[in-house]
């Protein structure tokens, strides 16, 4: 889905490494995610799906950002660094994407519109400046969220935070996340969340 | 906080590899989670938080996972069998804890009770099940969720579904997850939710 974040990480990066790969657009609902063919190859009836050229398949994108980082720059070489871009990952998937990405769905995208309940967009808006007064804090203290260099880590975090305008976040309060997401867009091979390859 | 899920993946993971620790029980609120202390070590505010023999600290349980697993038989060489273990690792994260979890605390810690909802508990049971399905499907192909040897995603995973029928889930609907928590239990090492070190 060309307009999920999610399915972004893996074209962001794909894209920064080089690697060609073919994009093949899907749809929510029984055409697409909960069609029979597609729960065959991933029963968690989510998008992005990585196809590997040997044709296994690899779902939840911060995993497919490990598995194509590998042996790259965008996995720290030093364990701790390492660890620290695994942690953010788990912060983007658990503390961040539910409400960042969840309140631009919710506010944005008309099937969504009969969940945008007022408690709703309230809860997400709270969670999600939550999440980036978290956010904030780290990028005031380090250029990157796993230290001096762009990892897998800002992947993730760019590419529901470059859009959280959409769903009602105010970045000009967040002014290390501004200066955060100008240094990722500075880094070679960035590509906008609508390029598909 | 010994009755976290979240906080007995990494102690039963460190009682596999023979790692000694400290425990510091931590309580939710203004004396624990968000004391200005707790919060200038984890902005976040969340437990487990593991701090490391030089002092540096590191948050989110699957994170812990990843980096005490690097170089041991709990996270697979093969990089696929790894990427799978990523896999699974975000989905318990994403798919599994906010449902089967959070079903659990609703039910079972009292300053839980205001936000148990007929509401929140129905779209808890269907999340967790779903889930569950997934796991099941999963399980009935492979020992593990990785392939055929334990890894960080069984521990993660293992850590709240042993206790799912403390969440009004009935395990007995799914018995390849029967079979999968008898297998991790019998691996060498294993300790129960409730110790410490």
């Amino acid at each position: 889905m060309t307009n999920s974040g999610n399915c972004y990480k893996p074209r962001l990066l794909l894209a920064k490494l080089g690697i060609p790969f073919l994009h093949v657009e899907t749809g929510s609902g029984p055409a697409g995610t909960t069609s029979a063919e597609f729960l065959a190859r991933n029963p968690n009836g989510r998008v992005p799906l990585l196809q590997l050229a040997d044709g296994r398949v690899l779902a939840e994108s911060n995993a497919m950002l490990l598995h194509l980082a590998e042996g790259t720059r965008f996995l720290p070489a030093d364990a701790y660094n390492r660890a620290l871009a695994y942690q953010w990952l788990f912060f983007e998937q658990y503390s961040h994407e539910p409400y960042v990405a969840v309140r631009r769905a919710l506010l944005t995208m008309p099937h969504r519109a009969a969940d945008a309940t007022p408690e709703r967009l309230a809860a997400t808006l709270i969670g999600g400046n939550k999440a980036l007064a978290v956010m904030q804090e780290q990028l005031a203290r380090t250029p990157f969220f796993a230290g001096d260099e762009i990892s897998v880590a800002d992947i993730a975090l760019y590419a529901y935070t470059h859009d959280a305008g959409a769903g009602g976040f105010d970045l000009g309060s967040y002014p290390a996340i501004g200066a955060w997401l100008r240094r990722v867009e500075a880094d070679p091979g960035h590509v906008p969340m609508d390029w598909t390859g």
